[in-house]
């Protein structure tokens, strides 16, 4: 009678879910486990050790080893790599998106622990979704890894001398651990790599550090925030204070300085953001309080309200003994997992449960190439002693022999071997996205190549030919498709009036649109009309025979 | 006075353009590169080692370690990581596609090297392209490898034991050196991975191999493939002789029997093929005499007819002094490498040209686990000898000592450690993709997941309610469409009546076409309209508040 078993689900692969599942198999033993069962939720079969995430970015530790399998922490735990769809707390169901089938797949539940972190905001700041680069999960470190490999590339063949500096340049927002680090990282990177490009030179290169507060590190002593100002500085990093991150486009991150003033551009290609956090939207949408987005529980994790419903990690408000909630960092977040794995085996048993009682040990901020801070129970250390402090501290805690083995190879080779400068393409770029961009910013001018096709979504833009003004767009105009059936350079120039944010599609989207979807064929072929004039629009546009050509020229890999 | 410089331009990265440039750089030295400039286009900024390509499918050597910076190997030449848009021969001119700015960029040559390889063929076999993982670079290994993994975690969790069994089953196309070392390292990849899931056992994997000929590896001693074959059906690689891959959907391989017989099924998820190949879409477009699509040179590796125009590696199809025409082979490319810049030297000294030599030094295939064959100078070696001197051989031939370090240590870390079954999702399955389906085939069931909106671009499918035929769909024909919107279960089912090609577009980019894209909105409409019935239509579709909303969901991360 398999049903008969009480089932734990736990939503979410980081510390918190992970761990808790590790410490339940391990107190229920083999023996428990004939009378419950562990289920795990997670959209990847993998926990990220997130502190040592920023090391991807430079490459001194592999890809592949920041990452644990979560079969092998937790063997005897069922994994679900599936997106979830809804929690149901009323009927005690969680409903998957499908997999391999489009079949639903509903899971059941006796307790459930909701794990589930929180997410990076985006949509706070214009244009930071379509053009910033987010940097939290694995594969925001692999992306930004090839995208700074990318514009370093990019400007090594590049002969206008503006775009040139707005590739080099490299802006991250945001000055707690995780910016601080990033940027760090980033430019260890940048720096180390700009000596295999034969036209690049290392004083070329500008690394701009975000950050709204009057000092970076806020969560840490401020002596020991100056001495990573000192470090930063002294490598490279420009850090502006008081500074905060208004709009980003695909050429340019907008900031505002605190002390008055306009807003100022930053050329750039690259803008990283590690701020602001929201929670995740599946706690958002679930009935019981909430604290800033965070699950309110009691001191023994349970979620008020709610029998057998349970929380811990990012997404939880834990109260601490002394008297204040628990920071979002992975120490508190095994420490919580590890006490409500105890009281949901305690609970199982019938026994009382244990309150949290963990206040933190310390704070570790590593700054790249053998630096770091550290604040060790009421000790203060930089510099190498921290570095090493850092790195030592983190390989203990790192689950499992073989991958402790695997990091510790890859620091050693690191530091004997150089470093890799390859870059693996993992987007062909040839999705329909959106694009946003600020007043008096050139969408293309006359003489560009022409791959994209857009719709306004929202602002206004003007077309011009040699200065003189054509018409003006707004919301739901198309513009741009001209050049993609006649293979011709842009013919004039369009600049948004106020803030715009454009529907761009790519050459081959368009093909595929413009043959297969009902109804698009016919309104482009108006539009066109309208944009060219009569002749020119019967002849090169309205025979559907060029429409199959330009499909299948673009077809072709 | 730079323009007075002699400019040589490789176009290809992989061993023929790479090692052209290297030879090149050291023939000409520091003095003769003041008189003449390298240039060298690939898309990838990297040279990718392919002998040991098949290993990053199993683990066995890390992915980032069978590629090699172009930079590092060949430091004086100027390298352009782009797509070439255009070769024009007569005025001697390539055009490149742009790249972060829209402008395009045009080099001049007086040499042109043409290295550009061939690629997979996949129009061919009907669903290949849409289905099929093609297995030739790195992009392709790391794909393959992930949804591996993605196919074992769908079989963990799946119920079905017919859609387990789909899940379960690989099926590689073609029995020469690149599909058997394919489908060996897939096999050992599986048969180690599924250790960690719970609910799998080793014996319900299947990993079949196909074969158009009538034995494996054509290229090499019969003996030798005979032994191969033994290993691999040792191992459980069910090997099936003169058999042809007919077409690919998204849930089996169709195959053929060449002694007769209709063409079976097999239901597998994992279709990955190696063959067949075809000339490089430049190549084809190119005015110069062609041999089955390779550029024929004479013996010192001019293109017949032009000044100035040498090929070199797959796309060349070089006399040999035994008769008969160079194989594509990295032994061959590289020394054809080595003479193409000791010819184009020759030529800028205006001393007479070397001819071509090379027949072959042997061949060596790798069989997975400590097994391979080997025919090298006459000797045939086959077993645990032939595999050591594969992997010495290729280690001493792989550009760079810190390349052969850190292979050798990923070498001896697989033999120790545990290998890793982490999957890093790569593509997001949100864009917009053509789907195959064959006779018979059900698109979508009542009661399945609605997700996806199709419009069928060639072929019949009958849409039934509980068996009744409902109603016959052709080209252009919409369907699919109301699940997406009412978020409810399919409410009938459609089965392909003839083969069948469609386009899908998944929920997200649907949102945001229908929002943004002129005239579909409409059209989708009135065909909801006329498959709903009117009154429901009015309600749940007319409304500009529906579309809105649906496009809001479906944007957040």
């Amino acid at each position: 009678m398999p049903d008969a078993k009480t089932r734990v689900l736990i939503l979410g692969g980081g510390f918190g879910g992970v761990y808790t599942a590790m410490h339940l198999e391990r107190l229920l033993g083999r023996r428990g486990l004939q009378h419950c069962e562990i289920a795990l939720v997670n959209r990847d079969n993998y926990l990220v050790f997130q502190p040592m995430l920023p090391e991807v970015i430079s490459g001194a530790i592999n890809t592949l080893h920041v990452i644990c399998p979560i079969r092998r922490l937790a063997p005897r735990t069922h994994v679900y790599t599936r997106e979830i769809e809804q929690v149901d707390l009323q009927n005690k169901t969680v409903r998957l998106a499908p997999g391999s089938r489009p079949k639903p797949l509903a899971l059941n539940f006796d307790h459930l622990v909701l794990a589930l972190g929180n997410v990076l905001d985006d949509s706070k700041v214009p244009g930071m979704r379509e053009h910033a680069l987010p940097f939290k999960y694995l594969g925001d470190g692999l992306l930004l890894r090839n995208h700074l490999v990318h514009v370093l590339e990019e400007a090594d063949t590049e002969t206008d001398p503006i775009e040139r500096r707005r590739l080099l340049t490299f802006v991250v927002a945001g000055g707690g651990f995780s910016g601080v680090e990033c940027a760090a990282e980033l430019n260890d990177f940048v720096r180390g790599a700009v000596k295999v490009y034969r036209r690049l030179r290392p004083d070329e290169l500008r690394v701009v550090l975000l950050q709204s507060g009057e000092r970076i590190l806020p969560e840490i002593d401020e002596g020991l925030a100056r001495f990573a100002h000192r470090i930063l500085q002294r490598r490279g990093v420009e850090i502006r204070l008081q500074t905060r991150l208004q709009a980003v486009t695909a050429e340019a991150a907008l900031v505002a300085d605190k002390s008055g003033g306009g807003p100022e551009s930053i050329a750039t290609r690259t803008t990283v953001t590690t701020v602001p956090t929201r929670p995740h939207p599946l706690i958002a949408g679930l009935p019981c309080e909430q604290e800033r987005g965070r699950v309110r529980v009691d001191g023994s994790l349970r979620v008020l309200g709610w029998s057998g419903l349970w929380a811990v990690g990012d997404c939880a408000a834990v109260p601490q003994p002394d008297g204040i909630t628990s920071p979002p960092t992975a120490q508190h977040a095994v420490r919580q997992a590890r006490l409500c794995a105890a009281n949901i085996a305690a609970s199982l048993a019938d026994r009382p449960p244990q309150t949290f009682a963990f206040t933190g040990l310390g704070k570790l901020g590593s700054l790249g190439r053998r630096s770091a801070v550290a604040e060790v129970m009421g000790l203060k250390i930089s510099g190498l002693p921290a570095w090493v402090l850092w790195r030592a501290i983190y390989l203990s805690k790192f689950p499992g022999f073989d991958r402790k083995l695997r990091i510790l190879a890859d620091w050693i080779w690191d530091m004997l071997l150089p470093r890799d400068v390859t870059q693996i393409r993992l987007r062909d770029g040839q999705a329909v996205r959106q694009e946003h961009f600020e007043p008096g910013q050139v969408v293309f001018d006359q003489g560009d190549f022409g791959d994209k096709l857009y719709v306004v979504v929202r602002g206004e833009a003007e077309v011009t030919d040699n200065g003189a003004v054509l018409r003006t767009l707004g919301a739901g105009d198309v513009f741009g498709e001209i050049a993609l059936i006649a293979d011709t350079p842009r013919t004039a120039c369009v600049r948004a009036l106020t803030a715009l944010d454009l529907v761009a599609v790519p050459r081959r989207a368009f093909g595929q649109l413009v043959t297969h979807l009902p109804g698009v064929r016919e309104s482009m072929e108006s539009i066109m009309r309208r944009h060219l004039g009569s002749e020119t629009a019967e002849r090169e546009v309205v025979s559907p025979r060029v429409w199959t050509e330009v499909n299948q020229v673009h077809e072709g890999r």
